[in-house]
């Protein structure tokens, strides 16, 4: 891989904070090894909607609601809404934003989304371009399966690499102004493709891209992995993890037990989750509740968090292409 | 509409300056009003690729070494990729990018992402973030036909409210250093729906989200419709520029022989394109050949360039849903 003479790196000297933060998960999620943490836990799939993809939008709606009234502000008091999710056009993010009045820019990162949300909103609150932005993504495991693989009616079965697509939201409110977490850099990561043609093993799919944006924030900031409490990938899985582990090591980072992955612990090993979970809510909502809990606590002061994209198409796989991920970096601090 | 007391206009105080540009147009295109403008001409729709979405990702490609080089710029001087399109999982861009050693973040906002891209870039820039990025987008015939409405296969006929997707892409250099028209302004805009259901009428579904835009910017820098060279909107078509001259008189705008639209000036009549063109490379490969030409000649000082987006999913539509619009606006002045 040639390299970029410029670094990927940005570091944010105004350091913007995140004010606010929610988080919505599924039932299943519910019953997860987070459950208790999640701001909030649907009693059902559907959400009370007449399909999963308006549930999908109304958990959008909920987290940026719930997002805003965490940080003590209104709707109105937000500039801008930096959204994307996993669905054809992104419909979640703007069918949901459409129910407010703030301005909003549509991303696509497929589940390096919130990480991408978070880095452009840092930009913009540290800029000084605008006071408040909101960040947040949604994914849900029945609109992801319709979509990407067969509809849930078909009753197929999962191959063992395959992950679970996570049934959650997460969004945070930035700020120059009041209290929270703070982010100190952001990693922007390049598309990388080792050539995988499974859409069942996406955690082999966005690995090398992991560990090329991980690589880029280690040599940009001089760092190693020891510098950070906790290194959080998105949702590797559980051979997506193993895989970025022995990449790591490969080029002489040992990443040690201040790493973990979303993915693979948001289920326990009963919910038979075979590598884990996935889909661009995964990391979102723990980001955006266990862990930011952890860090207003000041428990953890560093957090490296890497969400990983597969940018994967229907139409794509069907001409034969191969599968890219791309990783996008933040580092939040707990700024005490 | 509810009134957010911030407004919705940033200013760029280091005026980021665009420093290359590129355009490829398909052979239609080529034959249209802006054929002798475009820097290349594809001499088939599928320019010898075996779909015609590898031939979508192979326009990107083009555009973006086209503007790094018109910039006097290599691959490695690009600190950064903003680019989207419309097909699912914007794969065009994605896979676009994942030839290039480029960190890239992938944007959604439908026919309105050469302006989120460019006023995105714009903010990193003027934050000085990053040094130089390129800011593109794409959009295809024959992929979105096929994913939007029907294959070409099928040869259905066409409503007379519908416009024709462009074959055509776009791209900028925006940087600080070197010489170009200069980025001053840019308003974001937020998702506006006046209930629209018909897929094959896309310029009423964006026109009153262009208006918000609009008047937004007028607001926001005391400004009204004369105070410009030219305001150009990105593809509304014919109703939907009628509908768009309409909605602002309501509101007390006149807008009058320095407004057009993209979309209805690309065809020649007698290419018969029905309301006009759409689709996000129609203004995105415009804006990046003729006007900015205009740009750098100082024939127009000043060009409000509105690039307008259907938030437009058939999921969205199959399950009864409205087609919102979306209107982001960048101001470009000659800077001389």
């Amino acid at each position: 891989m040639k390299e970029n003479p410029f670094n990927q790196t940005i570091e944010f000297k105004n350091k913007p904070k995140i004010i606010g933060n929610y988080s919505v998960a599924g039932p299943k999620e519910g019953k997860g090894h987070f459950g208790k943490f999640f701001h909030y836990v649907m009693k059902s799939d559907n959400f009370g909607e007449a399909t999963y993809e308006k549930a999908e939008k109304k958990m959008m709606e909920k987290v940026l609601k719930g997002a805003i009234n965490s940080a003590g502000l209104k709707p109105e008091n937000i500039n801008l809404f930096l959204a994307g999710d996993l669905l054809n056009q992104i419909i979640s993010s703007s069918y949901a934003a459409r129910s407010f009045d703030i301005p909003y820019l549509g991303l696509f990162g497929a589940c390096s989304t919130m990480a991408e949300s978070l880095a452009l909103g840092a930009c913009i609150i540290d800029g000084k371009f605008f006071e408040n932005v909101a960040c947040a993504t949604v994914s849900h495991f029945s609109t992801a399966e319709r979509q990407f693989r067969y509809p849930l009616e078909l009753g197929n079965q999962r191959p063992p690499t395959s992950q679970w697509t996570v049934t959650a939201s997460g969004c945070s409110i930035l700020s120059l102004n009041g209290s929270g977490p703070v982010i100190t850099k952001a990693t922007f990561g390049k598309v990388t493709d080792y050539g995988i043609t499974d859409v069942n093993n996406m955690g082999a799919a966005m690995a090398p891209s992991t560990m090329s944006t991980m690589i880029a924030h280690f040599k940009d900031t001089g760092t190693k992995p020891d510098d950070f409490d906790l290194i959080i990938t998105g949702d590797l899985g559980k051979i997506g993890s193993e895989i970025l582990i022995d990449l790591m090591e490969d080029k002489g980072f040992k990443l040690g037990v201040n790493y973990c992955d979303c993915g693979q612990m948001i289920y326990k090993s009963e919910q038979n989750p075979l590598m884990g979970g996935s889909g661009c809510g995964c990391s979102a909502s723990l980001i955006n509740s266990y862990f930011m809990e952890k860090l207003k606590k000041n428990k953890v002061k560093k957090i490296l968090y890497l969400a990983t994209g597969a940018l994967l198409s229907t139409t794509a796989i069907q001409q034969g292409e191969t599968v890219p991920g791309i990783t996008h970096a933040v580092l939040i601090e707990s700024g005490k």
